[in-house]
């Protein structure tokens, strides 16, 4: 009866740990929860951790003292993340995928949710040492990649809007000029979305010269906070030289051609 | 030995069915993973599934025959979706929340990964029946809560973007004419996004007049599909004739007093 009761324990807790990516929970939350005592869960939670520690399935991390507890935090091996990366780049370099104009079509790949949970983790943990306060993105096609990067550091996210929306309060907005088609556009934060003082990182799908980003740098600084690092799923070659300095993508792409109908995207080494 | 292999593939099994709801895996695939007979599998599956039903943490469905397999759905209990739904009310109520024009702001909310995980799986619970290929928005506040529910379904998300954008490829686009503004607005999708003959639930953050939604559901009709579902956060108790005759809301907005600064918002009754 007893080696049931742990077994039922064992697959609630790998659920409700796992279900909400660095979330704190304490340990009495699982004793009320059980009706067992504190150290039986810690049993239970020791034997949890050496379990997805053993399967590269993630870190159990306990925190001691009064405020403490237990999360989960996803994490894949460097060789499983290479493998979806490389997977992704190859589902991208179908000639189909070539739009008139020389862009290349990603909307299916990064609206698709088991693809995006795993590039959240993965740019989670390769940001995580930067302890960042919020994950900011501007809309819309980044949207869903930016929130299951937000979901895996279980942080919120805040969208940038184009233009100003009336619906959002009082905010700040900026001009700014993209890198690519020198265009002048306007992009703008509800006043609130930010705390002052907070440490941000920003999430986007594509990145070319770089001035999307630059902007949003600036948008941060006028609510007096700070952007700590950049990533994108997916960066061109061309140009080398980005209006951003620091910044992580994680697929390179080298050349979309619209006559040999040829695409070269690769994963970027680190 | 034997015994702690078990509590091993226990935990492993649950991380990995759990992390990936609706997505059906093959016995096979679990049995190369660890290395055991298919019944000793399917004897793990049946104690994992009588757990998740009794803690109400959702259901584990086995689909049998050659392309069968087993996959996890999540699911609450009436009264757990209710207690979500009533405390996402009172946190909306607040009079802080009340923007110039008779507005709520809701973007923290809505950009809050824990409670859009929630949210996402209470529209899958209610409209799993339809059995739609497509979960549909539209840009942008609601994007991460259709993605949440795109991914509780497994299924891919599809973004309507307000005009037409050149880095989509071709695209179909409608007039419309917003229900409450009355302002005449654009609104496109990509051909390829969806297939032709394809069943569509519309998942959105917001509906006044539900002009937004009359707009989609013709949008879609352009591409030979059909809408079977409208879900959305929060409608409006005022008007109470909606443009679309059939949807669901998971919260009323009844009043938004910016003089008395009183904000009636109260889950729906089904």
């Amino acid at each position: 009866m007893d080696k049931v009761r742990r077994i039922d324990r064992l697959i609630s807790l790998t659920k409700v740990l796992s279900d909400m990516p660095n979330y704190l929970f304490s340990l009495n939350y699982f004793c009320e929860l059980f009706g067992t005592a504190k150290s039986t869960i810690s049993e239970d939670i020791l034997t949890i951790k050496q379990v997805v520690h053993q399967a590269e399935l993630g870190t159990l991390e306990t925190v001691s003292g009064a405020a403490g507890g237990v999360r989960f935090i996803p994490g894949k091996s460097k060789e499983a993340a290479y493998k979806v990366l490389s997977d992704l780049a190859e589902q991208l370099s179908t000639p189909e995928r070539i739009i008139p104009g020389g862009f290349l079509y990603m909307s299916d790949v990064l609206f698709t949710p088991r693809l995006m949970v795993e590039i959240g983790e993965i740019f989670m943990n390769r940001f995580q040492k930067l302890a960042p306060d919020y994950i900011v993105t501007i809309e819309t096609k980044g949207i869903p990649l930016a929130f299951m990067t937000a979901r895996a550091f279980n942080l919120p996210l805040v969208i940038v809007r184009q233009g100003s929306k009336v619906t959002e309060g009082p905010s700040v907005s900026i001009n700014y000029v993209t890198g690519s088609t020198k265009r002048i556009q306007t992009m703008s934060l509800p006043r609130r979305a930010i705390a002052a003082g907070s440490r941000v990182l920003v999430i986007d799908d594509f990145m070319k010269a770089g001035g999307t980003a630059q902007g949003i740098a600036e948008l941060v600084q006028e609510v007096n906070s700070e952007v700590v690092g950049t990533g994108v799923l997916v960066a061109t070659a061309e140009p080398a030289e980005k209006l951003v300095e620091d910044y992580q993508a994680l697929l390179i792409l080298h050349e979309v051609d619209q006559h040999t109908k040829k695409v070269d995207i690769r994963p970027a080494i680190y």
